[in-house]
This record gives C-alpha cells, structure tokens and sequence, in this order.
C-alpha cells in the first residue's frame, strides 16, 4: 500500500498512532547517537594486539631499519607491500604515510592549489576551481572542497555509479572543473559500488580541463558486510589504458580496519602523481610514524590477514545493518512512507523519506534524544534541494541501542510523512 | 698563532703534514654520516617504554576518552597540560597534533597562502611573499618556505637573537615581509639561544605587514646539554604586551625527545591564531593519533618527568660534543684555522672555516667516507656567500665514531685551509 491511496481518515488514524509511539520514545529520555561511522568499541578490540606488535629491543623492520629514527618518507615498504593488492595499487606508487586519508586528500588538492599537478597549466589558485560532487556523498569531501573556495557541483548516481552523460557533458568545455569525488566501493552514504565500466568511462572522458583529477577514495575498499563484494577495480589500469594515467589519485587508511584516526592512510597513484605527491610532501616532512606502520605490518602480515580480519569486522557490523533494515521494513515498509538501502559493505545506510520532511524527521529525532547527521550533509553545501535524505551511521552503538535508535527514526518518520500527508489531503 | 703570520715554508710543510693525515684517514674506508640531527640508538632505547605505554583493555584517557576512535582535533588535554609549561603556552592555546611539528608549519603556511591568516588583507598567495632568515639556519625551513614561492632574505644574527635593526629596517616599509623563521633556543645550527630583550623587540616592531608572522620553531626548547640553560620566553605574553599578540606561532616536537618521526608535534599561539589554526586543520582532520599523545602523556606523567629524560639525553650528547670541541682544539687551534661553536644544547655545532673553503671541504670529507651536510645548506637557497659555514651533527654516531669524523673533518679543513693559504703566499 503507499500513501497516496489512503483515505483522509486512515491517514489521521495513522498520524495518531505514530504521535502515540513517537511520544512513548520521546519519554524514555534516551541519548542515542547514529551521527558518524564511527567504529564500535567491539571492533576496536580486534585490532588491541597492534597496541603491544612493536615492543622495546624489536623495532626493526623487515629491511633493518630502526622505525624509532627519521626518514623513509614513502613508508614502511613492508606494509605498503600488503595493501598494494587490495588497493590494486603497485607497492612502489603507493605512500604509506599519517593517519588520516581525509588529510592527504586536503593535502593533494593543497598541493594543487598552491604548485598545480602535473598537466597543470599552473597553480589551481590561479583560476575558479570547480568539483563535480554525485550526491548524496560524504560530507567531509563536500566541507574539504568548499574549504578551498571550490565551486561544488552536483551530480546524479545510478546503480553504477555516478552519472557518467552529465559528467562527460559538464567537463567537455568547462575546463575549470578539475575533478571528482568518488567513493567506488560502498560509497558513503548509499553502500553502491562503482562497476568496472563506469570506471573505464571515467577515465576515458575527455575532458577540458586537461588535469581533471579523480579524487578515487577508496575509503571500504574491504569493508564488505557480506558476500558476494565487489572485487577491486584496476583503476591505475584503467587510466593507463584510457591514456590519462595521471587522472585517479587513489586514497585509503586504516581507520575502519584498525584504529579510527590512529591508523595508517594510503595515497596512490602513477608513477608521475606519486612523486609529484612526495616531493611536495617532502618540503613539510622528513617522513611518517614507521613505527605505527611496522605495528601495522605486523599485525597483518600479509593481504590475506586484512581480509580476515574485515571478516570479523562483518561478523560485528551485520546483525546493526540487519537491525536497521528490519526495523524500517517492519514500521515504514506497509505503508511505503520511505526507501533506504541495504548496503552490501561500507557504514551507513542512506534513507529516502517523502520530500520536504527529512530536516523535520532529524529535528524531531532529535528531541527525542537521537542524534542524526544534519539533513542535507550528503549535500553539497549542506542543501539537499529535495529534503529527503538522512544518512543513519548504525557502527557504534550495542545492537539494542541500534534497534532503538532505528525504532525512534521510523517513528519521526512516520509522524512526518502522515502529517504531510494529512495536510495535503487538507488541501 | 694565526695563519696569516706563518711562513711559507712553514704553510708548505703544515700542508704536507696535513695531506699526509689526510691520505690516512682516507685510506681506512671509513662510512660515517654525521650530516643530520638524528639522535643515536642510545637516545632512542630512553623512550622505549612508550611502546607498551597504552596496552590492551587500558586505551582510556583521563576523562574516559577511548583514545582508538576519532575525534578529538585539539589533541589528549593531558599531554597539552604536560607541554603547556614547558613551552610557554597554556593549555588552551596549544594543539597536540600529529608526528611532524614541520608539517605543522607546512599547514599553517599553507592555510595563510590560501586563506590567509588573522589580520590578513587576504590570502597570501594573492601578493609575492618575502621571508626573513636568519643565519646560519635550518636547512628545512629555508626549503620550505622556497617551495612555496617565497623569496628568502637573509638576516644576520648575534649573540642575542638575529639583528632586530636590520628586521625593523627591512620590515617597516616592505608589506610584502609576512614573516620570520625564529629558532629561539639552541638555534640550529649555531646552538645559539634569543634573549628576552630580543624577543621583546621583535614582538614590538611596527611592520608593514600587519600580519607579520613569527615562525618560532622551539626544536630545542629542552635540548640542553648542560647548566646553566636558557629558561623559556613567554613569547605569547610579550607579543600581548606589545600589541601584537597573533604575532607568533610557536612549534615544538617531541622527535627529539622520544622517538624521531614518531612523536608528537604542537603548535601553539594566541587564542585568535589557534582557532584560525584548528579550523583549517579540520577541513582535512577528524583528529590526530590520540593513542600516541596517550602514550606520551603515560611515559612522561608530569612536566617534570619530560626533565628528568632530557637530563639523560644530555648524558649521552655531551662527549659527544665535547669530543669535538677537543678534536676541533687540538688539530685546528694551534693556527686558528677555524672557529666553532661550542652549544649549550641543541644539536649542532657550527664550524667557519676560512671564506672559500667549506664546499671544498665537505667534498673531502665525502672522498674520505665522512658524510657532511652539504656546504650552504645553513644560507637561503643554499647558498653561503662566503663559503665558510658548516653545520656538524654529532649526536648519531657512537663516540668512537665523532671522534673519529672529527679528526677527518678537521683534517680535511686543515687541507684546505693550508692550501689557500700556500696559493695565497705564492701570488
């Protein structure tokens, strides 16, 4: 059944029992947070033997190297060695470097600015800068671009991943978009997953800016939740073969995988990018905290071990996802009040509610003691010009808290999509 | 005796004697780098128990933070109340970052480029910028600031800090000087420490910039090698006194204190600059590595605690130096062939060799398998226009090992030296 076939009077009945059930949430005083795609204090435990994997009188790496001292500004080789093939990246043109991707990304587009990058004309400052955003994405890479001064454009997505006709028609003339963030694999917030054609389409644009840059995050790479998941995309290879093989810059860290903002994050890219990157980054740092990347190394100790260890992350993270999923299906799914997604990996679930209600449904979430990331975040600029997208960040809480948080959201859902439907049927 | 007053016969025979040491120490095949301030294996076994400061089931800091998950931009408040006295700034106004306090000042460098910083008419990078350099000074910062496009002036320097009347000349008239490289304690590489008065002047000055910036790196601030030692400037309350208080930005690091690379970097400054600071570092940063200020705050305890393991870091660099100061004094005293620093702290010795001699010098050294910061290094652009600077970093090697370099390295002057002193008196 959906909304519009009910009668006024179903509707109102209805409206009256989402207000009863919102108010019995509201009672209960709860102070739930669904905000972030945090990992949870579970998941942080399976990475503790990091903690105690480089002790006094074993500092060394594979190559002798005492990791206490300077220099190495590339990374520890061995650990580079183990996320090279599940990055899909070659070791030699991939950086091991601080904690945080979202820094390196600031980083990349810094260096940019500031020099330009090879196949630049010169300095992106120079000129209006302008990123094409598909939507809904992640806010941080909106926040980041809007931080320089770029203009944020807008771009659809399919099942396959961004809307490669409107990118092609943006950049053919428009050489002052320089680029485009994707998350290929379980994308924040929708969980999609680029396919492998609309990866080569990408890198085979032409485009008018002739240093469009892919700004590639490959932020889940490994965070399946179930099988089947997409196998890594060559996108180096890609590029290479579509002739632009200094278009993707790939990005990845730790933080999922181990600690949140105490692992180690990943730049990749060609061979040109990468020693662009370096050098630049060379002028600011003698090199990275080896001795986090030998904790890592070892902790690891080759691909297979980061697989295994994403397994236990999915034996944790399912049952909250399969939580959410049932809550919704069991109190928005009869009357079709709402559409969200089922993502086969990454940390969110993006739910569609009717138009024009999702800044209301947060707000009223939120005095019920649920906090949700502000509507529109997955936006550029914060505005989602149909009001219809929240993004629920199910990773940190205990699974009962999950189930709560989600029952209080079905419920504000609810209590808004009946009172607009009521007042349109007013009308 | 001095050189100019020798004889030729007696320069003749001091040149042959010379090569003939020289030709010794060369034919040992020695390999010894004493080109970087890397602290020794030694120095590094005193913080090895950081490693296992933070264990499994004990992540928590002192406000109950899980320091594995994100968040958390300014960095652990009990490693910043650890550091706050030791470095002059309160706790408040200083951010405990990642490992690299020089990428600190790559990113506020960079953020003041592109966004400019408080007091700024606008982003620097709209207008050329000039950068004051005292020297001798430290390679990287004068590298640095090249690779931002800025044009470096060198400033000369004397016993109290660099010379205020040439920076308030070139300063009160040019808006295009937004800045000045400052290491206030144990300067690299003359080991030389800013005196209070100086420190005053320089907040004091009226410049034409109106956001003219202090780099004040504080590498040093605890870096001493014996008493009495520099105690620190409240340099954040004279540039309050004087009116500029966003005037300096104030780095440290602990790389020299526990681990080179893997420590933790600050910065520090008026309430106005820090907030411009962290704002701009969160477009790019959930956080820093929280585990690693844990392990820190942990190790250290107290203020008094970063003392006590500074006192055993003295034990270990001081014959070290003094072992090149007695090398230094025996072999090129009795002529006055050279001259040197001999520093309280820090990690450098400065040597003058006679003007037009240090580059020839260091390729000497290099024939003979001793590894010497390359001549210039210490100048702008690296270029030293008397040839006479060169910057000996004694702390890596065992003892044995400076000994020996520094017999090399003062053979090598005494080479050179001696023959231009013979071309000299055969004109």
């Amino acid at each position: 059944m959906s909304l519009s076939s009910l009668a006024p009077q179903e509707i109102a009945d209805r409206l009256e029992r989402a207000r009863a059930d919102y108010e019995s949430f509201a009672a209960r005083g709860l102070n739930l947070d669904i905000t972030r795609g945090k990992p949870s204090a579970a998941q942080l435990d399976l990475a503790d033997p990091l903690l105690t994997a480089v002790s006094p009188g074993d500092v060394r790496s594979a190559d002798g190297t005492d990791t206490r001292n300077y220099g190495g500004l590339a990374g520890l080789l061995e650990l580079r060695e183990i996320f090279a093939p599940l990055l899909g990246v070659p070791a030699a043109q991939l950086l091991a470097q601080g904690t945080s991707s979202l820094t390196l990304m600031r980083d990349a587009l810094s260096f940019a600015m500031l020099h330009g990058r090879p196949g630049s004309a010169g300095p992106w400052v120079r000129e209006p800068v302008r990123m094409l955003c598909p939507v809904p994405g992640y806010d941080r890479h909106f926040q980041l671009a809007a931080s320089l001064g770029f203009e944020l454009i807008p771009v659809g997505m399919d099942g396959q991943g961004p809307d490669i006709a409107q990118i092609a028609e943006l950049t053919r003339t428009d050489a002052s978009i320089k680029g485009i963030w994707i998350v290929p694999v379980h994308s924040n917030p929708t969980g999609l997953s680029m396919s492998v054609q609309r990866a080569r389409e990408l890198m085979e644009l032409t485009t008018a800016a002739p240093d469009f840059t892919v700004l590639w995050d490959n932020a889940y790479a490994l965070h399946h939740l179930r099988e089947p998941h997409p196998e890594p995309i060559d996108v180096l290879g890609l590029a290479a073969e579509a002739g632009h093989p200094d278009r993707p810059l790939i990005f990845a860290s730790t933080s999922k995988i181990t600690f949140a903002g105490a692992g180690v994050a990943f730049v990749g890219g060609s061979p040109a990018m990468v020693d662009w990157f370096s050098r630049h980054t060379g002028d600011g740092s003698i090199g990275p905290d080896k001795i986090n990347h030998l904790r890592h190394a070892r902790f690891f100790g080759s691909p297979e071990g980061v697989r295994d260890h994403m397994r236990k992350h999915a034996e944790l993270l399912a049952p909250k996802f399969a939580a959410v999923d049932e809550v919704f299906t069991r109190e928005l799914g009869p009357d079709d009040l709402a559409a969200w997604t089922r993502p086969a990996g990454g940390y969110f679930v993006t739910l569609a509610v009717p138009p024009g209600t999702a800044a209301h449904v947060v707000k009223l979430a939120a005095e019920a003691g649920v906090k949700l990331t502000p509507a529109g975040a997955t936006h550029p600029h914060g505005i989602d010009p149909d009001d219809a997208i929240i993004r629920i960040a199910p990773s940190m809480p205990p699974l009962e808290e999950v189930v709560e948080a989600a029952e209080v959201v079905a419920a504000c859902v609810r209590v808004a999509a009946y009172e607009t439907a009521a007042s349109a049927s007013a009308d």
